[in-house]
């Protein structure tokens, strides 16, 4: 049995709550956060407190605060023995404060709050300082996950940043999609078999091979009505980079 | 009974062709093709040939060839009494040469060779010069896809627009983060559930709303380690661009 207190009460945390839940050999023993209001989430399920002065002991603490938050939340669990975690994909082991047993427990998934997800796929990456506390934080990841990865802090970095382009990035090309539809009345829904199957091909294919479009052929007359058609100034920015990009990547492999 | 003639032997050409084999209510009389090669993939399945002089007459003619080629291509079918199609998104109706009969069927997918796709939820978008072309369009359509919509010329050239943002330029996002991961010799696969995931929330929520990131939240810290890390330059202008685009719009907002 793996006792476990979280602290934070937002989307990660309450995807982790949950899963944690349904495992036999997870005990959350308690979730410590400010926000009062995301604690009912919590209620009745587990000990809940806003008092970080009051928090249990535990084998496994998990951060699950905003970025900025997590080097000021870990001061109050410096004096724990149980390892101290958090869930972020770019902030650095070390940004913990010295308790001398530190580790990373990063899911490497978008969560959407209230929708639940299966987390046996999602590939959870961990780092510790400890040898055995990196055994610990493997037998935890393991129960709700498939797909356990050893990443280091500066592994870790890179991942973030691969991440930002294929989630951030991507879904704000989605919202230009739909802004394009909007303006010609047209359903957003026309696309969506796209978006999926082009998501799936990722999958299959290294995305290098799948690159099709009028960049790739070098349709000058097509880029230029796309161009023009475009009125946001931002989006033709955007257009006119990635074609270039897109251009010169295949280009030159002609 | 709706019989078609196919000209073309690619991708399209071979994914329509499968499908409409499984209809009892369709027949593939012909695939009309210079790439005798190609065509072989049609051979002993339906008459095959290499002379466009020679092609039989049908309900409806599919050319389904390079956008480049349908003008030309369609000069072969300009006697025929069949309505004369095109599956392009960017190219107008008007293109075929005049047979008094044409049209566009024009499924908005990506279609990878080889690899078997459920045509039902594949949104076909139809244009017929008369209204009784549309009809049989429609009804050939609706055979195979569950999605059938009447889309314009001009309406589905924004189509074609918004697809390229969200097929061939989220591609080119998924190659960079597939790049990032091999130069930290990490597996693409690690990235695929996020990938995928980002795109099934595209499909509940709208995109605008599902943003995240630190261009959202303005993280500059973030965001200037990962310029940092970033060592193609072409990268680093595309990281640029969309993060300014993403804190301009969300910044508007707040």
């Amino acid at each position: 049995m793996i006792s476990v207190v979280i602290i934070g009460s937002g989307n990660i945390a309450q995807h982790l709550f949950s899963v944690f839940s349904k495992q036999s050999l997870v005990k959350v023993k308690q979730v410590v956060s400010r926000n009062s209001k995301a604690l009912s989430f919590f209620n009745s399920k587990t000990r809940i407190t806003t008092d970080f002065t009051n928090i249990e002991e535990a084998d496994v603490y998990i951060i699950a605060v905003n970025d900025d938050a997590i080097a000021t939340v870990s001061q109050y669990l410096k004096n724990k023995k149980g390892i101290v975690t958090h869930t972020s994909g770019s902030v650095a082991m070390q940004s913990i404060k010295n308790n001398g047993n530190r580790g990373v427990f990063y899911p490497l998934q978008t969560f959407t709050k209230g929708q639940e997800i299966s987390f046996k796929e999602i590939p959870i990456c961990i780092e510790a300082e400890k040898e055995d506390s990196k055994r610990v934080l493997k037998e935890l990841a393991s129960l709700i996950s498939n797909s356990v990865y050893n990443v280091s802090s500066s592994e870790r970095k890179a991942l973030h940043l691969a991440a930002v382009f294929v989630n951030n990035f991507t879904n704000h090309l989605y919202s230009i999609g739909a802004e394009i539809c909007r303006e010609a009345n047209l359903s957003f829904d026309l696309l969506k078999p796209l978006i999926t199957e082009t998501a799936n091909k990722a999958a299959l294919i290294d995305p290098k091979n799948a690159q099709t479009g009028p960049a790739k052929r070098k349709d000058y007359k097509t880029m230029d009505a796309h161009l023009e058609l475009l009125k946001n100034e931002k989006n033709k920015d955007i257009y006119a980079l990635l074609s270039d990009a897109i251009k010169n990547k295949y280009g030159k492999e002609l």
